[in-house]
Order: C-alpha cells, then structure tokens, then sequence
C-alpha cells in the first residue's frame, strides 16, 4: 500500500493511494474518513511526523572508502547521529545551496518512517515497527564535517534531509536498488544488500538506546557514488518498488 | 515569572505560578483559563515540548582542560549537538544507570527554553526568542564519545536530559551561579559569565543553521567539576535564581 501526505487547503492531510485516487485517513495509519481527492495535481509533502530522524554513517563500504575513512577495519557498530524535524523538506521542494558550505553533497539513501513506539526491539519483532519505506536525501555540508565538533551544521541544517514521495508499506528492504541522479545523470547506484548493517540490523541497534515514535525517520546510509552539488542541480533519489524524490538546488 | 508543566489526571497541563497556587494556563504561554491547583504535591514534569534539543558542548575553558582537550587554542565556534525529545526526564524522576556505559557522567547546565519560532537571530533580538530558564542535566556515556562515530549513545540516549524544575522568564543568563551536587556534595560550581560563548552569541549560532521551535531546549554547555556517577547517587542541579533539579541514578 502506498501511503501519502499532502496539503489541502494549507493542512497537511494523510492518505492512501488507490490507482489514481487518494483516500484520506484518520492520522498516518488511521482508517478511511470517507473523503477522496485525485492523486494528480495534490501538493505532496514529506510522509512523516517526526520527533527525531536517526540517521546511519558509513554502512556501505565503497563508501567509506571513497571519503578516505578505510582504516582497514569495517565498523562495528552502526555508526549513528541525528537530525531534527527542522532538516525535512517536501518532495519537490527547492533546497537552497547554503551560503556557508563550499562542498554540499547529496547522499541519497533507503529511508523508512516507524508506525509504532518501539523500545528494544528483537531481531524479529524489528520490521512489525516500520509503517513504510521511502527515498531520502541526506544533504551534507562535507567540508564542515571533519572541522566542527559534531555534525551539526554538516547534517542538520534546516532542509537537510528531502524525504517522499510516499510510504510504500509492502517492500522488502533486504536487497533493492537505490539510485541517486543530477541533472539526469547517474552519480549513484546500490543495492541496500550491500549494507554492513542491515535494516534490521539498526533498528534493534538504534531501539537498544533511543526509543523510537510513530512518525520518526531512520535513513539508512548512502551507497557509493557521493559528490558535490551546484546551484541549479535538480537532484533525483530513486529506490526500486517506492519511486523517485526530487529536489532542485537553487 | 515562574512556569510549569505538571501532570493532573495523567495529562500535562502548562501553568504559571503565583505564590504555592497554580495558575493553569492556555499551552505553554497562553493566557490563564481561570483554573488552579495547590503548587504542593503537583507532580512536576519537564517544562518544555521540544522537537529538538539543541546542546553547546566545550563552553567552559576549564571544563576543555579537564578532559585533556585542551589543544591552546579556544574553539573558535559553538560545539554543537542534537538530543531528541526521547532524552527528556522530568524533575525527581529516576533515571537507570545504563547497562552499556562504565562511564556515565553528570554535567550540569543552565537550559533554556524557547518561546516564538526563531531563524537567523540577531543579537539584539536573541534573548527575547527564550520563554524562560531552568537547570539542565547533560547525562554522558564518557566512555563512548571518543570510539563512536558521532555523540548518539553518549548524549542522546532515553532519559538523558533530566530538565526542571520550572522555566524562571526574568532570569539574566549572563551572570548566573550554575551548582551541581551529588549526595548532596559539591561537585560543580561556576558561573554563567565563564562561558566561552554567551547565550546570545549561541542563539545567534544555532539559529544561522536550524529553526527554533517554541518549546524548543538549549543547552549551555557545563563548567569544570564533572565526574561519574554511580547507582544510588542522587544528582541536585542548581542555578541561582532558578531553583534545583534533582535526580536519583538507580
């Protein structure tokens, strides 16, 4: 099932997606309230409520190895930090090209938004806890990363993380295929079975430490491929079985 | 004026307090709505709503010397990192010392909250974006800052952020006695005015980058004196003119 967001007369509105047809619900995973709206034309806005979005570092090890942190040693542990709410932006939404980074990267990643409170999930108990997956875009400042203290201004910026279009609730993330896109060209391809860490993987790693609430966000790092961005760029995150995010840099 | 957030009826109610009533107010600085309750026996709870929690890590020059990252030179920006609304505790509440730390540090703080949605502050209008102060507790798994990625387990961990006992609006934060106890011994003790970056240079900071949220929470960072705690420990946080935190580590 594909789950949507999007505004209606300047509300946000949750619904699902039948052919054509949005059928709005009560709240994220309510049921039907009866009222419909057709899916062209609708003003799509990020598919989620998040109190938090938890993100995961270097989990693909092509990856870690084209920004020189190979130090022979694959990680242990997922390697995690946060954003806030503040970093969303819609599908579509413009990003502006921040004034104060001179090497802004895209990394366009798995993402997956929580349905229910979850505290030290087992291993099979992890994927009942995901309402859907959709695509992310982790916008990074990468020339702040290593001098500042913590990734802060690297990661967490207003507008840093595009997420959308829609939660699809019936994929398997276990092995897809994730591509980014600038301007039409392919700068990233994986596949999220090529993680260290694997969905369910993080999810019991993250709930051992942090309980997760309906609506958080867990993106679940980029695969190869990462690379600045200029103004002007439209940028395109596509995951097989969800659909593409875009993003234009202005 | 005084502000707190307590629980009546398994609900939390915002309220404004005038002697030992409670004047209960319309959310968290609304108007009063003509209802009251005896201050006594209420049962206290954090006293913000925050969609993140901002923290200043390295404000106090001798608090850097303590933990050998003094490197001659003063950080020539704020230090900052994220907690999730997950970290919050309320006053008196217990927090379990974690299963997975050998380490687990007390920092005590000046927090505040913020009052009106706040981006690209100037330094003339940052101190009216905050609704009041309080104490903070900045709870830290010392021991996994240096071998993990980013601060996560360290600082953002559930229960991590003990706030409280109430927001104080008059407070001038430039000048403030910032205490902590632990057992009822005097573990740390400085003032506001040593700090490396003021409240209003960090607002002014942090909202370059991030929008403030009302009900947002700022940490000030900590003075020199921190140190490990140990079950059975109760941890007193203390800013004069504010009140004290108190803490029980079980």
């Amino acid at each position: 099932m594909r789950i949507v967001q999007v505004e209606v007369g300047g509300q946000p509105h949750w619904g699902q997606v039948e052919g054509d047809v949005i059928h709005f619900t009560r709240g994220m995973a309510g049921a039907r309230n009866g009222e419909t709206a057709p899916l062209e034309g609708a003003k799509l806005l990020a598919p989620a409520e998040p109190t938090k979005i938890v993100c995961v570092g270097r989990n693909y090890v092509n990856h870690i190895k084209e920004l020189g942190n190979d130090t022979g040693d694959l990680p242990r542990e997922p390697g995690i930090f946060l954003k806030g709410p503040n970093a969303l932006a819609n599908p579509d939404e413009s990003v502006e090209y921040p004034t104060w980074t001179q090497n802004f990267h895209y990394e366009g990643e798995l993402a997956l938004v929580i349905g229910q409170r979850a505290s030290q999930l087992k291993p099979d108990d992890a994927l009942g806890a995901v309402l859907g997956y959709t695509c992310g875009l982790d916008l990074t400042a990468r020339d702040l990363q290593k001098p500042d203290l913590q990734w802060f201004r690297a990661k967490a910026a207003d507008k840093f993380c595009p997420l959308g279009p829609w939660l699809e609730t019936q994929l398997n993330p276990a092995d897809v295929r994730v591509q980014l896109r600038v301007n039409g060209e392919t700068r990233q391809d994986g596949r999220t079975s090529h993680m260290i860490f694997d969905v369910v993987q993080i999810l019991v790693y993250i709930t051992r430490y942090v309980t997760l609430e309906p609506g958080d966000i867990v993106l679940t790092g980029t695969p190869e491929g990462v690379g600045p961005l200029q103004k002007g760029d439209v940028v395109e995150v596509e995951v097989d079985g969800i659909g593409v995010l875009k993003t234009p840099i202005v």
